[in-house]
């Protein structure tokens, strides 16, 4: 069996679901970042992403841009778990005919994000590849009454995003993307939303991930869902890369915090839809009428 | 430029020189692991290191030695430090024509490697790659009075190894070897080695570095380097793969260690030349004559 028939979540279900692990791990694999138990009750966050050109980026692209975004999709896994990212390691590959001149973007590009969300780089490696490979994984901290997890969501819940959604790819954006940390952590200062997560795979993928570990369903309305100029309803579900928040709040939190968002939350927030009972998630147009849409952005 | 022309260290140099980290951060870039100062006084150790197919493992490998070996780089970074590995995640990069049964047996090799020295596998991510590559974050922990760095090594301290060097990549035990981690917990449990550093490049390419880390030089006598059965003096000083202990003691503490170690270190420990002032590194026979070898391992 090839892994495309099996593709990215069953592949790890399959993979990690007899993983033994000590009671410091508060939650493991599943959710955006790992949680560990950290000394003086600060929960340490732990996450990794890999970016591969060709994959995540093409070798035409922009190498400081190729470097802020291998760091920018970690901070966002930290955001949207409501914490702070802290360090961050870096493993690198190159061809040996790789120029001095596109690694030093790289490694610019990385700073840069670093400088900007207050990341220390403090390590990694660095070796030969047949393609550019970035490896990053970030170490961050968030207050316990902070932690949002993708477990929280209760029917009833209103769903909401932040930004706009669509054309990531098309437009570049995915490469110059600002991680929605302040956003997490002044929405986190106000409200404590029941669950949260980053959309990196479009909301197609990404919510029914999850209503699963809720054990909850959902009704979005697809009217709601605020896109990028230009873009189809189907770019905005479907296409991934985003990195907007997706969160699931109480009406009677949503309400004031929607209000509040209006004036002081520059990037926008919307709210999507709602969760229900069950487990099925349903996509409807103004009139009722329920919609599908072609798979979102698949990893195999 | 081309990377070939700077090496790999020149580069990191290159690229990390405007680092600026704050005060938590007790050791960046530069030594096995980063050591960042974690709550109740326990330093937290931070590291990764990455796999990639056709340059660390053939493609014919045993997916589940790979998987092996792609956590226990990692745990060996730690061991070198004086800590314990705590948590890993793990970014796994695979063609869309990869089997699930292979992925399945990379999987395997990472649980048996984690289990055995008590990892907890806690996250990471998967996708698309032209070749497979496997990158490993590992987060430790150390107590303060156990930290050894590479920086520590004084004039007159002994160099010792454990274990013996040599065609770890030809008989393939450098995806079976056993990171020294109860090595250098018992080894730590007695007494504080000045400084130490895995070699995973060689004692050609890795001594240098810990020389230069202490601002010392080294002379080592090549007639007292352990080699393994078979292997050349060229092979088990210029080759690579080993992961042994290369530590730097004084000699009053050397002395009751070795002797100690005869008795209770399988792998062995052995002396193999002692740190000088100045910057020099030479490698002398037995009649006291230097000798110089080709290059040691070249990540580019």
């Amino acid at each position: 069996m090839r892994i495309t028939q099996l593709g990215e979540d069953r592949l790890i279900r399959r993979w990690t679901r007899a993983l033994r692990n000590d009671r410091s791990v508060l939650r493991g694999v599943g959710d955006d970042c790992a949680v560990l138990s950290g000394a003086k009750g600060v929960p340490l966050l732990f996450a990794s992403d890999m970016l591969v050109e060709g994959v995540h980026f093409r070798a035409s692209a922009d190498p400081a841009a190729v470097g802020w975004k291998a760091l920018a999709v970690n901070v966002s896994d930290i955001a949207a778990m409501g914490g702070l990212p802290r360090y961050a390691v870096v493993s690198l590959g190159f061809p040996p005919s790789a120029r001095v001149a596109r690694t030093d973007g790289l490694y610019r590009g990385l700073k840069r994000c670093a400088d900007r969300f207050g990341v220390n780089l403090v390590g990694g490696d660095t070796g030969r590849a047949s393609c550019w490979v970035i490896g990053v994984a970030i170490l961050g901290e968030v207050e316990p009454r902070r932690l949002v997890c993708r477990t929280g969501a209760r029917p009833g819940d209103w769903l909401l995003v932040t930004g706009r959604l669509g054309g990531a790819v098309e437009s570049g954006r995915h490469l110059t993307f600002t991680p929605r940390l302040r956003e997490a952590r002044v929405i986190g200062a106000r409200i404590r939303p029941r669950a949260m997560m980053d959309l990196s795979d479009g909301l197609w993928t990404d919510l029914p991930r999850l209503c699963r570990a809720s054990g909850v369903g959902a009704v979005v309305e697809t009217g709601r869902i605020p896109r990028q100029a230009g873009c189809s309803l189907r770019q905005a579900v479907a296409e991934g890369e985003d990195f907007e928040l997706l969160m699931a709040i109480p009406p009677e939190q949503a309400k004031p915090l929607l209000r509040w968002a209006a004036w002081h939350l520059r990037c926008g927030l919307t709210t999507i839809g709602r969760i229900v009972r069950g487990r099925l998630i349903r996509y409807v147009d103004a009139a009722g009428k329920e919609l599908r849409f072609k798979e979102g952005f698949k990893h195999f």
